[in-house]
């Protein structure tokens, strides 16, 4: 499994991926899962990813493909897309078509492939937006109501973002929401791993901000992990009943 | 869906069912999914249910009919059993038997039923035991090293659980615990919800010791989820990232 979030704030989206995968549990391997395409200034596109990992490697390929096309168009390349909206319509026609592509090759197997994504971007003259791409290929939009996105074992870490993320909430403290939610996931379910990727991007910047990949024991992370616990405890004994 | 939850302590065990079922999302209805089975000071049982409320309701059924047969043994019923784990046994069968029977009633719906429970008891002279029963009948015990069980939505409420309860916690913190775990599932997931049934089984009473039914509104429950929620806000800013 996997646990990718992404929060859509006044002042700009922080996403926070990890990177663990897993065929079985005795075959576990490393594989980032976020990925930037970026034009600094102009455009920028942040995809988390969820699921098969044939089908998101193929599809961010794919998208890859037709960016570099000699006769890409507004059409086929996200890039080159008017919209934010039209970036996640040809991301969620491109994982569909994926999809339908690796189903046929495993209906023998009797096995199903499904992926998720969260896509988020600015461009130019455009405002933030950040899209759920289901596995069919449709989407849902981040709003005010609802400032957050999350794919894969989203239960575990999603009490602390109910709680905390409004649209006015600031982009540090956005960061340690994420993280936080991240560690609780991290504590409860072995399927989701270190390293993590950690993405800010500022609202009309149209490029990554901040990027920081997060190792297994990094020392500012684990201090922050300790201190949420031991503040939760703290807060545990002193709540009477 | 459910949340339904038992801790297995040193003082003794707590339990906490909520009692939203629903078939679909217009079809909501309150049911008890805690069930005691008691002869005081000889030996006490609960049992919490997640599931198929058809499942449920026909496996206890029959569990009392079990009981009060003429001719109930120690091999049908679960107060006459020798051990807990013959109860354990005994629920076990029961549940599968039942769902056997209602799944060939559904095969033609294509439609699975399914359900799980959590068996709490002790008999005069035995220990406190603690069992999770799948829906095929055979189960886990909680140990020391994780003293609770969990059924239905079981991953928001998870993470405080991880984190606070080991075997030595006080019943009182104990209540404090699965109340809060209840809390952040109530607030994450709409198929959970209140009023909610606590049960407190003091070891060697063989009796419940303290129930207690908690209304939507319940103010000492409200308090105490606004003063979690301050706490956890204020924790939250205190943390540096």
């Amino acid at each position: 499994m996997t646990y990718c979030v992404g929060l859509l704030l006044n002042d700009g989206m922080v996403l926070l991926s990890d990177t663990r995968t897993n065929a079985g549990l005795d075959n576990i391997a490393t594989y980032r899962k976020m990925f930037v395409f970026e034009d600094p200034g102009e455009r920028v596109i942040a995809v988390l990813t969820a699921g098969s990992l044939s089908v998101t490697q193929t599809t961010i390929a794919r998208l890859r493909e037709a960016i570099d096309e000699p006769d890409a168009d507004a059409g086929s390349s996200i890039m080159l897309a008017p919209t934010m909206l039209k970036v996640a319509e040809i991301i969620g026609n491109t994982l569909a078509s994926v999809r339908q592509d690796i189903d046929e090759k495993m209906t023998a197997a009797k096995v199903s492939t499904s992926a998720s994504m969260i896509v988020a971007g600015q461009r130019a003259g455009g405002a933030m937006r950040m899209f759920l791409i289901y596995p069919e290929g449709n989407f849902i939009e981040a709003t005010d109501d609802t400032p957050f996105l999350q794919i894969g074992e989203h239960k575990y870490g999603k009490p602390i973002l109910d709680r905390v993320v409004k649209p006015g909430t600031s982009l540090s403290e956005a960061q340690k929401a994420v993280l936080l939610s991240m560690d609780s996931t991290l504590r409860s379910n072995l399927s989701v791993g270190m390293p993590l990727d950690l993405a800010v991007i500022e609202k009309d910047a149209c490029r990554v901000t901040t990027r920081r990949r997060i190792e297994a024991g990094d020392p500012q992370f684990k201090a922050m992990s300790e201190a949420w616990s031991v503040a939760l405890r703290e807060s545990f004994t002193q709540i009477s009943i």
